[in-house]
């Protein structure tokens, strides 16, 4: 008669994803550093896709290709935007939910505003709609060459956690890392999104035909003095984690709105 | 002596713009809605952008064309998505901020969960982060040859108070029309995002050198049974007003993971 077999705990599922495309060093980072919380699956843009928001793809179809990108990871690239290699990948790669799903490490800051264009951090929130534990991580460093190590060190922490416990159905941690050594982070901290914006200023430039073009550039202004905002957190040193959430719904406004307004003539 | 001149009162500016491109005849309805209550100046994507979300164009440059898309109506079509046509058209075309941002009217709804995926409403939110108060509106029609009376009656009504009042200096309205007469519109309602989303399922399908490609296809599912929702609203045919903000920190969690996580090791 066989053995009777040790029955296993099924190792959590680890769902990958970013918007500066699969061969991005801090992907690479990100798949390192939870590579022994669970097993690890990677669907990523086939090429840069910051500043895509939430945007999905409507009029085109996608293309999904297996890829040999990480040593002994699964991987595959998505013509798409971050937020179709979330939908893709429950539906037709992985057939089930992850257990979380990751997006990052992202080169450049994702904090205050920046959360609404970022396609990192829109990656991560689809997830969390889908009731997806999710979390969007970027370090404050736009360089190819930049040191991952203090935001991998903290992203094996946070993971490890949230893998641990049920924390909220909807889960969406927005995190941004200093550019800093893992030893000068003076750790964790839970903020809120910081006021600010961007003062857009376009470069008109001309083609060689004479016709008007224009790049976007803008300056980042942040009117916020609070010191429990991620800006505040990130430039003394801590790790930002802003909780996000899909619920738009501005309820003092709505408050008001009800008196305000005349609802019919 | 050249006699005193009367002193006029400026005309408001209303910027518009949408995802459907300018040449949607929702955004020509729209037009038409409000062109006598100000100024109205068109910057809109030269071609569709429906589910662009928050989505802005950083590696490649713009163009911004004048048009003559409109009957007496200053208009331009630029070739990136909702969100850059209100930068740019603050930046580039009317070097100032309007009085106020229409948005759409977009052919189909963007209640609930839509207000994520949206261009039509990120646009919108994107002027009301600029401080410039903002419409996004959105008829439960997909048609090309949909009927926009009762969604340009309520175009008018909306704006014709909005530019008497100052509300909030960051106002955004997700508002959405079903498809009814005015008469059969029982008026504006004030909501509340209801919790919903859909449930992916793409539709896989191979080219003619036998590649596979995928069509994202979902069904909506709505969780929400309050009679405060926008889908709640709709469906007993009233004009739901859903105020949206741009802050996405999810306070309650924020306050429950001050105590769930380790913030340091």
């Amino acid at each position: 008669m066989a053995k009777a077999k040790t029955l296993q705990k099924e190792e959590p599922i680890i769902l990958i994803t970013n918007d500066d495309g699969i061969t991005a060093p801090g992907i690479k980072a990100l798949t390192e550093a939870v590579k022994d919380l669970g097993k690890v699956v990677v669907v990523a843009p086939d090429k840069p896709q910051s500043g895509m928001g939430h945007a999905i793809t409507i009029g085109y179809p996608l293309r999904l290709t297996k890829t040999e990108t990480f040593q002994d990871i699964e991987s595959y690239q998505c013509s798409g935007t971050p937020v179709d290699c979330v939908k893709l990948a429950v539906d037709k790669v992985l057939h089930r939910k992850p257990d979380i799903c990751l997006s990052g490490i992202n080169h450049g800051a994702n904090h205050s505003i920046n959360v609404i264009y970022s396609g990192t951090m829109s990656a991560a929130l689809e997830a969390s709609i889908e009731s997806i534990p999710s979390v969007g991580l970027s370090l404050l460093d736009y360089s190819m060459n930049a040191d991952f190590s203090g935001a991998a060190y903290y992203a094996n922490l946070l993971v490890k956690q949230l893998l641990g416990k049920k924390i909220d159905k909807h889960l969406c941690l927005n995190v941004n890392i200093p550019p800093l050594k893992k030893d000068e982070l003076k750790g964790l901290k839970i903020c809120r999104q910081a006021y600010a914006k961007y003062e857009e200023r376009f470069d008109e430039r001309s083609d060689p035909n004479g016709r008007k073009y224009y790049w976007l550039t803008g300056e980042f202004l942040n009117f916020d003095k609070g010191k429990d905002t991620d800006v505040w957190a990130l430039e003394n040193n801590y790790v930002s984690v802003v909780p996000v959430q899909f619920d738009l719904t501005n309820y003092t406004l709505k408050a008001k709105l009800q008196k305000a307004l005349i609802h019919k003539n």
